[in-house]
């Protein structure tokens, strides 16, 4: 078996010139093309040249009120007490009257007789000494009164708006104002989105039962085709391609033809079925293989021969989601951008500290997700995942902090830069829970978005010690917690005291939840109490250290007298309930300490053995902050509270009930 | 001939409660009807059900690398003094060696027999004591080692996006991973978007040399439809309709029965031929006539019956078409917005400083079209033409200024909230120019974007003099002069001095002009030279006090001592150059001093008198900010040097010449 296993590690910056080289040598580093569209579809599209005013607006002098148009000076002397009469115009001929008033609308013509408009309200309908209908007016009116000149708006000649403008509705406005019916625009780049592999399955051919171990759903072809027309390109998604280096360069080769970027996803990295090196090199020039940031590092640059004197960019975009979709924000949207006479996107800035300690690739410049909330007065910025295929990393992200390379890190605590995914106002309305994970929070977040609209619940699951440490620094709204205190037998109320002395916290109860052995199922293994979990024929997956379900299975062995070291994987550590009836669900492990709901949601079995309480922790501050307010009035609501006693083995009787306010 | 006058002024909160109440009655307050699209379609729509996952990803342990899957345990005690040797596993049988080592790529699923991966960068290819293809590897490997355990991403049935959320391209990935092919959203609001008025001509059919006095392009209906778009609707134009209630009333009721919405434009106010609210009584139930708001007052809110049960809601959009873009945004953004489950659109707010008064219609709020640049560290915000006809105030405006109904005003030099249609990074892209007119700002401007791609420049007409007034108040990067010294006969310097003697200055050349009496095409008066200014057949415009061509028509009066008050027109005061053009082509003045260009603009004849230094006048720490390097770098490039040149009566000789560098 071949293997390649060498890959650059170029920096960004050069990166980026090797492909600007390129493109100019190939005459590519120009703006597209122009095209000439409808005034009527141009919105959101990028003028590609200045429009100038073809016509004047208004291109007459223009009533600007309803009401009569008049000669100014024959209104001179007019006042409360010796009122002026003026005789209405039948008609649009001269006035042979003296002192003539016509009706008008608002943006009819000014008669050329005319100077000035007086408002229908400063008028009252009278006879004239020749029985004739007239207008009395009391007071004089200036010339050129209410009177919309013509050009008020634009001078024919006049810019109406520069080269590289995006246009918005009031824009498109403008230029039919300016006698514009067409406008010219950048024809919108096409790009070509090649998925690549033979372990792809279509999404349009999944279905539940049907994914084998290996298979995996194709995604990054619609993450990337939907990048590319977000930012103004002309996506066209080819159906996946097998790794065969025949299919993927054929590909390539009808892509060339009536496109100016081709997407080639993914085979970009040096493992034994990754052509696409191998296909750039041999259809046109490899220009960079490895690009020195994390996630994205087997990014590809290349050109690709259309004809003889025609080369079109490749971007070779790797298999990870992350990186893939990271990828598209740092290659293919500056491109977009730039062809389209735009500059890259910046994102918004926001200083935060960061909450816990990022290491870093020394090598690399390193894009961290992070979830970012404010808490009080500071915003807080909290790492998410970093692998690269976990593509909910990005879907939770609220930003990026860019770690540059060779740098060895970030404290926590430290000031960072976020790179904005969303607005500071979307920011200030999230609420930050971390602590112990619990799916009535998932519950929470869908019920709080759908009733307020804007309103944000994110959670971070550090199990319930962990949300209580986050607590005393302040990093979070509120921590779920399910602390049982061996001692007195209680949850929460000790370790609260122990960990959080100096804050006025409000304990009220989210849930009171069954804790059992998750089992593979069929219960093969024919569990039933808490003393199987020291028989010698079982592996255990366990929980991580301050996870409330820990210190519960830490009490029962306590109880039990049974050292940890006996039971055969109890340092395998997962961190969520959810994640350990994964474990069981693979058959790497016979068993878990969890909750019934994770049973049921990956088809456990489920053995009861205890009811625990699941209590929201709430420093007082928050606990009367608007914020929080729509969630505590959640937890009163029928709605929802059916939702959570509707999941198996959920009890929602003391459901919103105040436990302790500790002073 | 009938003519109603009665509006009237309902505050905005009020109309909108009247709506909502009526909507809420109508059955009409919840969310838009949900409907199923393929997620590769679903960008930018916005989720009307949360989604769960179906599936977990990966839905298997997945190998993270390219390497081998490998047994942990037979790796303990690997060194680099003492190597463990591992034999390569042909095909997926379980194993018959003893130590099995099996080739994956990233992504392949880890055999059952196997816990961990190594890369193959951490293998050395050898062959074992039985001949066969085999691995080193001299580091233990622990256990889980590069594997992307079952649900890493995520689990089945966990929450992936709650409702209410709209989708960007990373979200499409996640619910591809969890299994979805599609996804439930809102069914875009279905929106009709109906033109009337008998004087206003569709952009399709409008040519130059076609329009009469009187006829009005139709362009609100694109505004709006483009609008609606844009806010997650469907927009349907229908087809000009005239001043006829018949008609009128035959298009409500062809758009009644398919969309959610209507909006019909105009005829909304009080004059003769406004039929929206006899229309709107006539089929339904008229709401609200008129809104307290300005500009867009006479708004009509109401519902028109579809059928026994069934009606809904119209929106009478006032004709001017800043009136209607603001009725857009103030009252369609939010009900589109609410209908698919989002809050109304919060724009980002910005302290600033005013830099003019605003005076304030006391029973309205005021919504003041503002102009926003950083100059220095201070952000400005100049307000822009407040007439409703004036669609280049919203095509140039950076944000909003929303005076309040009852207070009166806002003093030049307070702080006010802006709320952007830009963001705070493309006000950082802006040069504030202010002072004089001349196109070659324009084409200043149009360079720029064509050139950099985000530097913006905005310019406010003010006059030379008003230019150097708000230099010393710190408004702008630079403004343009050309201001003569009728003493010294120079330009611009001595104004400099003692305008603004406080400030290090630099006087730099952007053009010399000719200037020259604009006249009525053909000449008729014969004009030849200044004195004819006097001639008592002879009727001027003029421009406003502290114009640099103001100034130069004084500075020719005193030479030829004639009395201002003996010429005709004198008090008569535009702008700019164009729009005493415009005076001129419109008949009602015969002429005026400016500029061979504007004259050309308009087919007038030009009787041209003198040349006249246009300079721009630098605040030293702007001349030499990286703000505006590109701005002077343009005064030396080629192409930009022969735009100029190509205007008539411009002459580029001096340009970019640095007159004086004051201390």
């Amino acid at each position: 078996m071949e293997r390649k296993i060498y890959l650059e590690d170029i920096p960004l910056a050069d990166a980026w010139d090797a492909l600007k080289t390129a493109l100019k040598e190939a005459d590519l580093w120009d703006q597209a093309p122009s095209e000439t569209i409808a005034v009527s579809e141009a919105n959101g599209r990028i003028t590609s040249a200045a429009i100038w005013a073809k016509i004047s607006s208004p291109h007459y002098h223009a009533s600007a009120m309803d009401g009569f148009a008049i000669r100014a000076s024959d209104t001179v002397g007019a006042t409360e007490t010796s009122p002026i009469i003026l005789t209405i115009l039948d008609g649009d001929s001269e006035p042979a009257v003296e002192r003539p008033a016509k009706p008008v609308n608002t943006g009819h013509p000014l008669p050329s007789w005319a100077n000035a408009i007086v408002m229908i309200e400063h008028t009252q309908a009278v006879i004239n000494t020749d029985r004739q209908e007239a207008i009395e007016i009391r007071a004089s009116v200036p010339p050129w009164h209410h009177v919309r000149p013509l050009g008020e708006d634009m001078v024919a000649t006049e810019l109406v708006l520069p080269a590289n403008h995006r246009l918005r509705p009031v824009d498109l406005g403008a230029l039919a104002g300016a006698g514009h019916a067409t406008v010219q625009v950048y024809r919108r780049p096409r790009v070509a989105v090649i998925p690549t592999g033979s372990e792809l399955i279509s999404l349009d051919v999944v279905a539940r039962n049907s994914l084998k171990s290996g298979q995996i759903i194709e995604y990054n072809s619609i993450v990337l085709a939907a990048q590319v027309e977000e930012w103004g390109g002309l996506a066209t998604r080819w159906p996946i391609v097998p790794d065969n280096v025949e299919f993927i360069r054929e590909a390539v080769q009808q892509a060339v033809q009536d496109h100016d970027l081709i997407l080639l996803n993914a085979g970009s990295s040096a493992g034994s079925e990754d052509y696409a090196a191998h296909v750039v090199q041999s259809m046109g020039k490899l220009l960079v293989h490895g690009v020195a940031v994390r996630p994205g590092h087997p990014v590809i640059l290349g050109m690709i021969r259309a004809s003889a004197d025609h080369s079109i960019p490749i971007i070779g975009v790797p298999g990870y989601p992350v990186s893939a979709a990271l990828t598209g924000e740092i290659f293919v949207e500056p491109l977009l951008a730039h062809w389209q006479g735009q500059s890259a996107h910046q994102p918004q800035k926001l200083e935060a500290k960061i909450t816990r300690k990022i290491f870093s690739h020394t090598g690399d410049d390193d894009f961290v997700r992070v979830a970012v909330g404010r808490v009080g007065e500071q915003i807080m910025a909290t790492p998410i995942s970093r692998g690269a295929g976990v593509i909910t990393s990005l879907v939770r992200a609220d930003g990026i902090v860019r770690i540059p390379r060779f740098s060895e890190g970030v404290d926590a605590g430290s000031q960072v830069a976020v790179h904005l995914y969303r607005t500071p106002a979307e920011i200030d309305h999230t609420i930050v829970a971390i602590g112990s994970h619990d799916l009535t929070l998932d519950l929470l977040a869908q019920f709080l978005a759908q009733k307020t609209g804007d309103l944000r619940l994110t959670s971070a699951n550090v199990g319930s010690l962990g949300g209580l440490i986050a607590l005393r620094r302040q990093e979070a709204h509120f921590a779920g917690s399910h602390l049982l205190d061996p001692a007195s037998g209680q949850y929460n109320l000790s370790y609260v005291r122990r960990y959080i002395p100096d804050e006025n916290i409000v304990l009220m109860t989210l849930v009171e939840r069954e804790q059992g052995w998750l089992v593979t199922p069929g219960n093969p293994k024919e569990v039933t109490t808490w003393a199987d979990v020291v028989r010698p024929d079982i592996n255990i997956v366990n929980r991580q250290r301050g996870a409330g379900t820990r210190v519960l299975l830490d009490y029962e062995l306590e109880n039990l007298s049974i050292d940890p070291e006996r039971v055969r994987g109890y340092e395998r550590e997962e961190y969520t309930h959810l994640s350990v009836a994964a474990t069981i669900a693979s058959g790497t492990a016979d068993m878990g300490l969890g909750i019934r709901a994770a049973a049921r949601a990956l088809d456990l079995d489920f053995i009861p053995l205890t009811q625990e309480r699941y209590d929201l922790v709430i420093p007082h501050v928050h606990y009367k902050s608007d914020l929080l307010g729509p969630l505590f009035d959640l937890l009163h609501d029928a709605k929802f509270r059916s939702a959570v006693a509707a999941m198996p083995g959920y009890d929602v009787g003391l459901m919103g009930q105040i436990v302790e306010q500790a002073a």
